[in-house]
C-alpha cells in the first residue's frame, strides 16, 4: 500500500533550499545521492534551479506528463497546509513533513496539524511525520531525509518516534557498519503510525527485523493484533520509553503522547509477541543477533573461552536469563579430551587455554556444535600473549556462516582485540562488547524461538445474557449511576458467573428473614456508597448462626459505622452465604486509554497489596493467555495445592476471567472493574464470586 | 607492610629468558621499562647476560652488597619450591610466582602449592600468586608483570583473581586512556590475598577507588571488617563471580574456590559497604565514575538533552535506579526561559533543542548546578546537524574540573561524536556509551555517599546465661546427637528468648497431667527425629480445650502418625501452651563456608517458601543491621501494622535477632539453626519462640 512512499519515481522536495545547513537543501542533496531511477524536482518559488535541478514555483506548475510519486515538505509549520492542499490538487498520493511546529509546539501547531490531517483526508494523502528526519529505503535506495549519516543496506528495518534517536541510531550503525532495510522517522505520526509501518515491514522482503523506538501506540488493540501476526515471521524488538511515571511526564511534554500505564505495554507486547528491550543498546544488541543468526531450539547453551574467568562470567549471566549450561555428551566431553591439552576444561564451559590457537578454537567450537544437547554457543576471547586474535576471529565468521545454531561472540578488550572487532564488522557479525551482552542477546534469539512457534489462539467468545446485561447497565447509566458494589452482582450472573447467595435488606426485620431464606451461617455487610473499606469502620460480620446472632450484629454494626462515619449515608445491609475453605482471588479490570481494557489477577489481600504479585492481560483474551494470567504469579503454587493441601479449582478461575474479559469487552461503559473476592474453592468445586465493585462511564 | 613489594630498588627475576614469547623475556622487558630507580637482576643458570643485564646462575650468587627486595618467579612449577627456599635463604622477603601449574592443575600442584606456602612461612616471605600475571604499580613505576599492555597512572586500584581478565581489563583501558594506581593479579591467593590488598589500597595515597574481580574471599569475617573499614574513605566496586549455582561449578573447576553462597556474599558486601556491580563493564563503569566526580549530596537528578527521545530514556532509567528527577527552584526555571528557545523544554529533564551549541548547553549547565534541589546532572549529547560536538565536550570537561557536583555524559551516536569522546578521554573523563549506563555510575556515586556517610556500629554483645549453654552444647556434643528439635528448646532460655511454656511428655497419663499444668487451651506436637514436617503426618493437634480433648487428639495422633509413617521412631508429644493473635516470622541461620554464620529473617509460612520473600545478614549483628534485617523484607508492612490493624512488636523480633546473632556466634559448634515460628505480639506485648530446629556439628 505503501509502494510509492518508499520507491517513487518522481519525488518533490517542496521548500528545497540551496542554502548550505538548512535542512531543504540537505534533503535535495540526500536525494541526488539516491538511486539514479529516482528522479527529483525541487520547489521553490523564489528560484529557478537548484544544484543543477530545474525548480519549479509550486508543484502545479509541474509539467503534465510527471506524475509526483513522493513530495517531501520542508517549509515552515503555518505554510504546510498549504502545500499540502496544492499536493492534493496536484494528485500527489504520498508526503512527508519534514517540518516541526506542530502538536509538539503547543495549541497553534496542535491546530495546523489539525488541519493537515484534514487536507489529507480529503485529498486521500498519506503523510508521515510532520516533525520528523524523513526515511531511507536501502532496497530502493531512496533517501528522503536529512539524516547527516548513510544507511548501509541491511536486513534490520527501524522506526524511530524521535529524530534524534534516528541521528545517533545511523551514526552508530554507520560507525560499526550495521545496515538497515528502511529506515523511518515517525515524528507526530498524525496519520501513518507504527502500526502501519509494522504491517509494512511484515511484508517486506528486505526486512528480517523489525525494530522501533516508541513513545506511545496510537491505536492499541489493533497493535497487538498486527504484532502477533507479523511476530510469527518476524522478530519484533522494541523500546518504549516513558516506562516510569518521571519518564512518562517526559513523554507528554516531548510530543504530545498520551503514554499508556507500563504495565499495559508489558501485557500487550507479551501478548504481541514484541521482544521489549530496555534501553537502545540492548534493541540494537538484539536487532543485530536477529539479523545474522539462525534461532536455537532451545535453551542450552555452550560456552568456549580462553579465560576461566569470563567463562564463569558469562554461566553466571546464563543463569540470570534463564538459560541452560548444555551438559555434554560423553563422546564430546572425550573428542574434546583428545585435541585439548590436559589442563583444559573440558565440561562447560570449555576452556581452551590462554595460550590456544585459532586451531584450537575450532576444534572446541566443532565438537560443540555437534552436541546434540547444545542449542547455541558463546565464544568469549581474551587477548592474551598467544592469542592469534585475527585468525579466531576469521575462523568464527566462517563457521557461523554455515551454522545452524547461533554462535554469539565477545572479544574482550581493547585495541588488542580491535583486529578481530573489525574482521566480524566486515562479515556483518556483532562483536558484543561484554559477556553478558552477548548472552543477553543468546537469551532474545531463544525468547523468539518460542514467540515463532507458539499456538495461535483466537481470544474466546463466552456465551452471555447479553439482553439482561445491557439491560442492566442501560438503565444504571440513564440512572447516573456510576459506582457499583454489592447491590449490583447480578451482572455476573449475566455472564454465568457463580454468585454468592445473597440479599440486601434495609430494616431489621428484613435482615431476619432474609438471613432465614439464605441458610445460616451468614455474612453481614453493610452497604452505602461512601464506605469503601466495610472493615475499618466495623462493617463486616462474619460467621452469624442463628436469628439472635443476626440481631445482635444487626444492631452494633449500625452504631459501629455511625461512630466510625456519622454522614456515611447507609443503604442497608447485605448478607450473603458463609463460604468456607475457599481462597481468595482477585480479577479486575482497568480500561488503559491505549489498549482498553487491561485485566488483572492476583491472590487476594496482603498478596496483592504488599507484593504486587499481580499478572495483566489486555481483553479480550485467549485461553491460553487466561491459563498464563493464573500460572504467571508468584504465588501460583499456592493455588496450585502444595504439602498434600488440596489444590484450589484454577480452571475456574480460568473460566472466570474469560468470562469477565467477555464482559468487560461487551461494554466499554465499564470503565473499572473488580471482584474481590473470588472465593476458589478446591479442585472441582468451582469458585464464588463474593463481593463485586465497578464503575460505569455516565 | 608490602611497601617493598611495590617499591622495591632491586627486583630480581628468577627464570628471566632471551627467548622472544617467552614470560621470562616479556617480564624482564616490563621492568626494564618500568622507573630508572629499579635495578634488575636476572637469574638463569644457562647464560651470562641478558638484554644487556648480567645474569646470575642463582639468586644465592647475587653479590653481597645488592640485597634483592622483590624476586619475581617465573620457573616451571615442579621448580618453584627449590627457587623459593633460595629466596628464604638468601634473605628476599617478597615474591611473586608467576608460574603455573599449582592448585588450578590438580593434586601434584595443589602439594606444591602447599610446599611453597610452608617455605614462605618458614623464611616469613610474602608471597603473590602463583599462578597470576604480576602486579603493577605506577607511583612507583614498578612493572612486574608479563602484560602486554602498558598501563597509565591513574587513581583506580584493581585486583583481580583471573589473570585473563586483568589482560582485558589492562587492553580496554590503555585503548581509552584509563589510568591505574595499583594493579594486582592475585592468581591462586596461596598467602597474599584480597584482604592484604584491601587493607594496602586503603592506606594507599594515590588510590581513590578500589576495583576488583573476585571469584571468592579466604577469609570471609576479616573481609567485612576491613571492607568496612575501608569503604568509609574509599569506594570499593567489585565483581564477585560465581553468583549462580552454574556459576560456582564453572568457579570450582577454574582456580578452585570453594564459592560461598551468593546470598552470604550479597549479605557481606552490603555490611561491608561494598558496592557490588554484576559485570565487568558495570565494574569499569562504576570506578571511573568514582576516580573523577565528587560524590552527589543526594538523590536529585537534573537531566540536560538536546534530544527528548534521550531524556526519556534517561528518566527511566532514573526511576529504575530510584534516582528522583529534581524539581527546579522557581529562579532556575525563569533563567532558563531567559535564554532557552521559546520550545525548548525548562523543566527536568530541560531540553535545549537540536540546535543547540555549547553557548546554551553551557548556560542550561550552568543554571542547574547553581539550583539547591540538584545533586547532580547528566548531559546528553545526540549528534544532530548544528550540535557542536567538541565545543560541548570542551566545555563539558572544564565544567566536571570545578564542579561540586557530578556531571556524567552521555554523547550518544557514532562517527559523529567521535571528536568528543576523545576530547573526554583526554581530560581523563567518561563519556557513557547510553544514558542508562550514565544514570547506573550516578546511581553508583549516591549509593557510596550514603556508605561513606553512615553511622559506626559495633555488633551488639548480648547477655546469656554462657554457662548454661556451654554444657547444653557441650553434653548434646558428646551424646553425638546432631539434629535438635522441640526438646531443646532450654537452649533460647539461656539467650533469654522467651519460649513458650511447653511439656514433653512420653505416656497417655503424663500427657494429660502435663496439658494440667500447662494451662488450657493447649497444642499438641508429635516429637520424632524422623518426622521433620509434622502436618503432613498429623503430627500437630491445635486448641485442645480440655483434658478429654487432649485424650482423644492423642490417640488418633498416635494413630495417624503410624498410619503415614510405621518405621518413624517416636519419643513423646510435646504440649504447649496455644498462643493466639500473633504473626508468625521465622529467623534462621545456615554456616557458609566463607563468611560464617548467615542469618535469615522472613514471614512464616508461604511467604517464606513460595515468595523467598527474606534478609539475610552474616553474624555478628549491629543493632542497624538487625533492625535493618527486619525492615527490608517486602512483607514488612504485614507486621509493621496497616489499615487500623495494630503492629507487631518489632523492637522484640529486633532482639530476637540480635541474641540469635550471639548464640550462633558464640557456638561454631552449631552448623543451621531455625527458629520457626517465632509468633510476634502486638506492639509491646514481645514475641514467643514456638518450635526450634538445629543441627550441632558432632
Amino acid at each position: 500500500m505503501l509502494e510509492k512512499m518508499f520507491n517513487p519515481k518522481w519525488v518533490a522536495v517542496i521548500g528545497a533550499s540551496r542554502t548550505e545547513g538548512k535542512v531543504g537543501r540537505a534533503v535535495l542533496e540526500n536525494l541526488m545521492e539516491s538511486s539514479n531511477n529516482i528522479e527529483i524536482i525541487p520547489i521553490n518559488p523564489k528560484i529557478d534551479e537548484i544544484l543543477g535541478l530545474k525548480c519549479y514555483p509550486s508543484i502545479l506548475d509541474v509539467p503534465d506528463g510527471i506524475r509526483v510519486d513522493l513530495a517531501v515538505i520542508v517549509v515552515p509549520a503555518k505554510v504546510v497546509p498549504g502545500s499540502i492542499d496544492e499536493c492534493g490538487r496536484a494528485g500527489v498520493e504520498n508526503i512527508i513533513v519534514i517540518s516541526a511546529g506542530f502538536k509538539e509546539a503547543g495549541v497553534e501547531g496542535a491546530r495546523l496539524e489539525r488541519e493537515c490531517i484534514s487536507l489529507c483526508e480529503k485529498y486521500d494523502i498519506k503523510m508521515i511525520g510532520p516533525n520528523c528526519l524523513g526515511i531511507i529505503d536501502t532496497s530502493s535506495g531512496l533517501n528522503a531525509s536529512f539524516a547527516a549519516n548513510k544507511a548501509y543496506k541491511g536486513n534490520i528495518a527501524m522506526m524511530s518516534q524521535s529524530g534524534a534517536i534516528c541521528t545517533v541510531t545511523l551514526d552508530w550503525a554507520e560507525r560499526i557498519g550495521v545496515g538497515f532495510s528502511k529506515f523511518i522517522s515517525l515524528g507526530n505520526k498524525a496519520l501513518l503510525a507504527e502500526n502501519d509501518f509494522l504491517e509494512l515491514f511484515g511484508h517486506d522482503s528486505s526486512t528480517y527485523v523489525i525494530s522501533a523506538y516508541l513513545e506511545g501506540v496510537k491505536d492499541g488493540p489493533e497493535f497487538i493484533r498486527i504484532s502477533q501476526h507479523v511476530s510469527r515471521s518476524k522478530p519484533i524488538v522494541i523500546v518504549k520509553s516513558g516506562r516510569s511515571s518521571v519518564g512518562s511526564r517526559a513523554v507528554s511534554s516531548h510530543t504530545g503522547t498520551l503514554a499508556g500505564s507500563d504495565a499495559a505495554y508489558n501485557a500487550a507486547f507479551k501478548q504481541g509477541g514484541i521482544i521489549r528491550s530496555d534501553s537502545l543498546e540492548e534493541m540494537l544488541d538484539y536487532s543485530r543477533a536477529f539479523s545474522v543468526y539462525p534461532l536455537p531450539e532451545g535453551r542450552n547453551i555452550a560456552i568456549i573461552t580462553n579465560a576461566g574467568g569470563l567463562g564463569i562470567l558469562a554461566a553466571d549471566a546464563c543463569s540470570n536469563k534463564s538459560l541452560s549450561i548444555a551438559s555434554f555428551e560423553e563422546g564430546t566431553i572425550e573428542r574434546l579430551q583428545e585435541k585439548l591439552p590436559a589442563a583444559a576444561n573440558v565440561y562447560n564451559p570449555v576452556d581452551v587455554l590462554g595460550d590456544a590457537g585459532a586451531n584450537l578454537y575450532q576444534h572446541a567450537l566443532d565438537m560443540v556444535l555437534d552436541d546434540i544437547n547444545v542449542n547455541g554457543i558463546i565464544v568469549l576471547v581474551s587477548p592474551q600473549a598467544m592469542t592469534d586474535v585475527p585468525g579466531i576471529a576469521e575462523m568464527i565468521a566462517s563457521k557461523i556462516k554455515t551454522s545452524s545454531k547461533p554462535i554469539l561472540c565477545n572479544f574482550a578488550g581493547g585495541s588488542r582485540i580491535a583486529a578481530g572487532e573489525e574482521i566480524l564488522n566486515v562479515h556483518g557479525i556483532p562483536n558484543y562488547p561484554s559477556a553478558e551482552r552477548a548472552v543477553a542477546s543468546m537469551n532474545a534469539l531463544c525468547n523468539y524461538y518460542s514467540i515463532k512457534n507458539r499456538k495461535q489462539h483466537e481470544p474466546v467468545k463466552m456465551d452471555s445474557d447479553s439482553e439482561f446485561a445491557h439491560y442492566f447497565i442501560e438503565k444504571a447509566t440513564s440512572e447516573g449511576i456510576r459506582s457499583h458494589g454489592l447491590e449490583s452482582m447480578d451482572i455476573l450472573k449475566a455472564y454465568d458467573i457463580p454468585v454468592v447467595p445473597s440479599k440486601i435488606a434495609k430494616k431489621l426485620s428484613d435482615v431476619i428473614s432474609s438471613a432465614e431464606e439464605i441458610g445460616y451461617p451468614v455474612v453481614m455487610k453493610i452497604l452505602s456508597p461512601d464506605i469503601s473499606h466495610k472493615t475499618d469502620v466495623g462493617g463486616i460480620r462474619l460467621n452469624l448462626q442463628h436469628a439472635d446472632d443476626v440481631e445482635r450484629a444487626y444492631k452494633s454494626m449500625m452504631s459501629d459505622v455511625k461512630h466510625y462515619m456519622p454522614d456515611a449515608r447507609i443503604t442497608g445491609v447485605q448478607l450473603q452465604k458463609m463460604i468456607d475453605g475457599g481462597k481468595e482471588v482477585i480479577i479486575g479490570m482497568d480500561r488503559d486509554p491505549q489498549f482498553g481494557p487491561l485485566l488483572m489477577f492476583g491472590l487476594g489481600g496482603t498478596y496483592v497489596e504488599f507484593l504486587k504479585d499481580v499478572s495483566f492481560a489486555v481483553a479480550p483474551i485467549s485461553m491460553p493467555e487466561a491459563k498464563k494470567m493464573v500460572s504467571s504469579i508468584k504465588t501460583y503454587p499456592m493455588i496450585a495445592g502444595v504439602r498434600g493441601e488440596a489444590a484450589s479449582d484454577i480452571d475456574s478461575i480460568v473460566q472466570t476471567l474469560l468470562k469477565v474479559s467477555q464482559l468487560v469487552t461487551d461494554f466499554p461503559e465499564i470503565l473499572e472493574f473488580e471482584i474481590n473476592p473470588l472465593m476458589v474453592m478446591p479442585e472441582g468445586k468451582g469458585c464464588v464470586a463474593m463481593d463485586i465493585r465497578f464503575t460505569l462511564n455516565v
